[in-house]
């Protein structure tokens, strides 16, 4: 149901029947490394390129979610999901490994929430009896990506982040148990004319505010009504410069629960600079991390902001600044709501 | 309504209000430049860079559609769209510009269909009152992204394909007048082992094939259904491959009534070599072209089916072959079915 101009509201609460979380070995060093179910203890996952190392995170983590399922991919309609590669290619040969009907998506680091969205509301009527989606990164492919090769060796400055190498899938359907998603706010372009590739927290933070505003004002609900509102990968300055937002347009939100995955997935002595981006941040995190403590009962309402930064190294170098999206999903505990 | 495993058929119609389709001087000397909106008449659309161009296409084409449905940006919900470049940014920095709601997308030279199967999805199901979807390609902006900028005048073979530039964009609502969307089929990764990115054409061939089939199937009809079936970009050999493939599996199809955008666009005199492709291709036929046709009473019923080649310059240079997809969409002349 459209609930204000950009926010569904999932009546029919689908169900998060089970996630698969699958990291390299400097987020098994982190601080959530109990939330993973898998960590590679090497960069390359068994793989002869960064590349492949990549689809083979995605492809271990949509296996994991079925697998703890008790399905095949058969079993999956659809597949709603992508990367940070050009042409998103790591998701699409895994697709091609799956062999599950597949809907490519390109929404940088906001591609989970803009997956789980899509998902969400193809369930909700009933489109699919299971689709999975997610997304992934690594660390390697993405700052050959969009900066230098890692063996470079290059300098970063402190305002830069550092990309996560892992995937996070979750595998829905209409019923059964498990947290259920309850809506959605799709987020639009926003760009405030920033232009530091190595600062993409402080450009994404207007688009997380403009994103979390308008759900909580579509659904009339305050801040509160959430035990948290999690952003993707603002990192630390992003998260400062979203608070600063906040209050300057009198958005009540309290600080402690205002949390960002960029800044849990690893631990103060690890050398990330201003935290973690990438967008198997917000995918790894949640569906690990925050869907567990919803699991053990510490969490009951979440709202999950993941948010993306859409520029390219080409637009860089043309000088454009960076337009950045975010997209928001509230996920709640659902208990046993089957039909 | 889910029909078979990966087929929607969207009972409550959505119509397809208004199209906009704007063009590159190559096209506007092409076959079709009746059915075009807007022809510009240098590549570079007045732009300083064919990014940019790119984008303005994109913008000019949805605006175009806006205003023929006597509607702005505001009235939209939800932009799925997509492009060829590295990280979609000419669709992203256009949704800037718009400042709609926005579902990034990619699925290749596929996009113009994945983005109609979840518009019509979405819409059937009244998740917007107002949905924008399409794609956008650029030949020079696509030559540099996958093979070598066109300045190098570098030879091709017979095999390749010329890029379109131009955009199709189409704007859906629940009733009224119009084109109707009536069913999807989601494309799955298919890869026969071919690796020339001088072939595209030939490379998804089996994933056309592959959709249709399924699509008859899982909606239980035969290819006579269909006044046309019409394939995105597979061009001369693609096409040729294609009824050979439904030869082989028995699967009896009109050869009159099976064509290609990819072969439409162009004069027989313009040197595209084995036919059109790009992202734009299919897009701006389709909203072109074909719904004119539509509209004037001389189609009733076409199965559109966009093929993508999911592959990028870096997993060539490794030696990967090329996955593809193709999604298939189903539109019926529609009359008033204002609700």
């Amino acid at each position: 149901m459209l609930s204000g101009h950009r926010t569904w509201v999932f009546e029919n609460r689908p169900v998060i029947t089970s996630t698969g979380v699958v990291v390299g070995p400097f987020e098994g060093n982190g601080r959530l490394s109990d939330d993973f179910d898998t960590i590679h203890e090497d960069l390359w996952c068994g793989q002869d390129s960064y590349e492949k190392a990549q689809k083979k995170l995605f492809e271990d983590a949509t296996l994991k979610a079925l697998d703890k399922a008790g399905k095949k991919p058969d079993d999956v309609q659809f597949v709603f999901a992508g990367d940070l590669s050009n042409q998103i290619t790591s998701t699409s040969f895994a697709c091609r490994t799956l062999a599950i009907p597949y809907f490519g998506l390109f929404g940088a680091c906001s591609t989970s929430m803009e997956g789980l969205a899509m998902a969400a509301f193809v369930m909700n009527y009933q489109g699919a009896e299971y689709i999975l989606t997610g997304s992934v990164s690594h660390n390697a492919v993405v700052e050959k990506t969009f900066r230098y090769p890692t063996e470079y060796g290059s300098q970063k400055p402190p305002t830069s982040q550092w990309t996560v190498t892992g995937s996070g899938m979750a595998l829905l359907s209409q019923g059964g148990a498990g947290p259920v998603v309850t809506s959605a706010t799709i987020g639009k372009v926003i760009d405030l004319g920033m232009s530091d590739p190595f600062n993409m927290g402080g450009a994404m933070a207007p688009a997380a505010v403009d994103t979390i505003t308008a759900h909580l004002k579509e659904r009339n609900i305050t801040a509160d009504y959430y035990d948290l509102i999690i952003t993707g990968d603002l990192g630390k300055i992003g998260r400062s410069i979203a608070l600063d937002l906040f209050k300057q347009q009198g958005t009540e939100i309290d600080v402690d629960r205002f949390q960002d995955c960029g800044l849990l997935i690893y631990r103060d002595d690890q050398p990330v600079f201003a935290g973690a981006s990438g967008s198997g941040c917000s995918a790894a995190v949640t569906y690990g991390h925050f869907l567990n403590r919803m699991k053990r009962g510490e969490l009951t309402r979440i709202l999950v902001v993941a948010t993306g930064a859409l520029l390219s190294p080409l637009t860089f170098q043309q000088n454009e600044s960076i337009p950045c999206i975010a997209h928001a999903v509230s996920i709640e505990a659902g208990g046993n709501n089957s039909q």
